[in-house]
């Protein structure tokens, strides 16, 4: 059996034909590839027929500015090696290529241009600015297994460049602003996860990107958050009822000051009943448990950790959550707390704290969004393995297994 | 080596003569008593000479009407078989003999009876009205090996009756309002208790006790508590200071309602640094644990259980505190919260809840009372062990240790 299907240009509003540089990059997968001539013809195109194959895709929803590019830095580093720009391609692509993962942003999917987005009075975060039609008839022919010519979204120019052609990779990652927005891509997804960043934590962290690195006003920061907030409010919140995974990033409870934000809060919330997902554990799973691990055993200074495990409900749907508030002093130490979590998806004993001092200069190394997103990465990469593993049993090739296998030492 | 020593008859304050009753139920023991001639001439008596034998000693410090007799038969029953007054001795005996133990009552060591502690103004709780020296002595002879004739408080007449043959047992409980208060004592102790009732479940108790039992008048309750505290305050209270292990009996707070005693929250206080006793810890030694183990695991009904474990101070000291707020629906499902407390010193997996489900109509068998009381029996099982096994290898007999060792199924 194999994939193979079209996919008409009109779907697309970007300019549709490869450039030269973009097809050189293509040439070692010609057979997912369209011809430049047919593809210049403009009737059929973004069209490949693929060997059997079948892509995970996962879907990470967060607004901008709130750490989408460390996430997956930490997550296609666990997936296998590094992800990078694709060779030769337009230097402002936004897609990042690893080993078994291509990330995808979502914002090349933008409809209107920054020009016709001023001139119509819309910001990104509207719908309307963006191409859901598309967006979803590509993610579906990249999860059956056929290439894509996706457009590029510039963010210097805030135009559209040439499209850029996207294999179907073992793990599709969909990252941006609305991946969980149409029910359509949504049920395309086998994971959705969604960034939740607290007000109080999203303006400390624009304040010190934007203030600090950019020169920008405090006063001019509160504007552009205000102006989008409603916005984002309206399109992009709610997408979070729909999220397999939430990541919390919230103010600590540490500190008596409320919502002091300069030590992270962060909790990971795990829906039940997620196929190929099991929520991962604190000793003992389905109980309450508060655990301040500070001791003979780890060294925590001034306001200390405190970890919670539980049961909850998130919107309708039943969840545990795993919390971190506070900081590591010392990451080598973390094994300690990895020993008493468990369902880590891990492939030998000390993995996360591995993957932990792998990275230890990423923002957030120290406190729970780092913790987090590496377990997140490890639970991923398990889901990927069991879905192959499972869609082998159905036919398809042991071969794609293998490759996703081969990505973790065993 | 063999223990042997001498008391002067002078030290007792209560009648010195061994019944005829009395000596009948020694006739087995006579290695240990002296004669009925001597004892009646009155120069020296209470005196004994052992085999080579070393009785561990425990204090138990609370006060009246605190639950200390259920928490007694607990011990008793761990530590083997049931416990019970001499057999063909005085009525009125307050002290319990089982198969390893022997639990004496301090209340036998009342210098003053009912009369003239009414004449003199004092209450039992005031030093005053209790021989420390005699206390101290026989203390003292009994850890050595050396029987001893202890005098006899009638509760009923409040006056002394002719004393008890007390031989040394392998464990020694002294039980009563002053087993901490004279450091001669408590430098005899191998651990000492202080079972710690809050004033709101001390009042909640003896409302239920008398008034629903006795008939009492609330007021008159009220009255009588108020007449004590001064003296408690004084007296008992500050023992526990010197406590090893403190048990605290308060209202729980898993109820919004301030000094609800319908539930109990339990908190066992475990010293640092006690030979021979290691703290019980939940989970992960030297961590901060809150836990609330309800779910498919265990059943709950309103307002549910929650555990806590953690290191503490209790007044100067380092400690380690495990405590229960709530109460079990289902005692055979303790076995799940056993299994995730360690360093219970049990003989097998389930120990704690085959000894809880052994004495289930016990007062306090569905919450933390019965649960630590049971866990506390336990280490004292090991310690008296530990302790002998200690002594026999500085050339007690081996005999002892097996006595002891045998008590408990392996």
């Amino acid at each position: 059996m194999s994939f193979c299907s079209l996919y008409p240009a009109l779907l697309v509003t970007s300019p549709w034909s490869c450039s030269e540089n973009h097809l050189g990059s293509c040439r070692k997968q010609l057979m997912f590839c369209v011809s430049r001539r047919k593809a210049r013809r403009g009737a059929w195109t973004g069209v490949s027929c693929s060997a059997e194959t079948r892509t995970v895709v996962i879907g990470l929803a967060a607004d901008s500015g709130c750490g989408k590019s460390t996430f997956m830095r930490r997550l296609t580093s666990v997936l296998g090696g590094v992800a990078e720009p694709p060779r030769g391609c337009n230097a402002y692509s936004n897609t990042l290529v690893g080993d078994a993962t291509t990330v995808i942003c979502l914002d090349d999917y933008h409809a209107l241009d920054r020009e016709e987005r001023k001139e119509k009075g819309v910001t990104a975060l509207d719908p309307k600015a963006n191409n859901f039609d598309l967006m979803y008839e590509q993610v579906r022919a990249l999860k059956s297994g056929v290439a894509v010519e996706k457009p590029v979204y510039n963010h210097v120019t805030g135009r559209l460049d040439p499209p850029e052609l996207i294999r179907p990779p073992n793990i599709l990652f969909i990252e941006g602003l609305h991946p969980l927005f149409d029910p359509r891509i949504r049920s395309l997804l086998d994971l959705s996860i969604y960034l939740d960043i607290s007000n109080e934590v999203k303006f400390a962290w624009k304040i010190q990107r934007d203030m600090a690195e950019r020169g920008e006003s405090l006063e001019s920061i509160k504007a552009s958050i205000k102006a989008r907030k409603s916005d984002f409010d309206m399109y992009i919140d709610p997408q979070k009822q729909y999220a397999d995974v939430i990541i919390e990033v919230l103010p600590t409870r540490l500190i008596p000051d409320k919502g002091a934000t300069e030590v992270l809060r962060v909790r990971l919330v795990m829906k039940e009943g997620v196929k190929h997902f099991t929520p991962v554990y604190l000793f003992d799973e389905g109980s309450t448990i508060s655990w301040t691990p500070c001791g003979g055993k780890l060294s925590c200074s001034y306001p200390g950790i405190r970890f919670f495990y539980g049961p909850d409900t998130y919107f309708c749907d039943e969840a545990s959550v795993l919390e971190m508030d506070g900081k590591f002093d010392r990451l080598d130490e973390l094994i300690y707390v990895e020993s008493h979590l468990s369902n880590l998806s891990t492939k030998y004993y000390g993995e996360v704290t591995q993957q932990m001092l792998k990275h230890a200069d990423f923002p957030g190394s120290n406190d729970g969004t780092g913790l987090l997103q590496t377990i997140i990465g490890l639970k991923i990469r398990q889901l990927c393995e069991q879905i192959i593993a499972g869609d082998s049993s159905h036919g398809l090739k042991r071969k794609q297994l293998r490759r996703c296998l081969r990505l973790s030492p065993v």
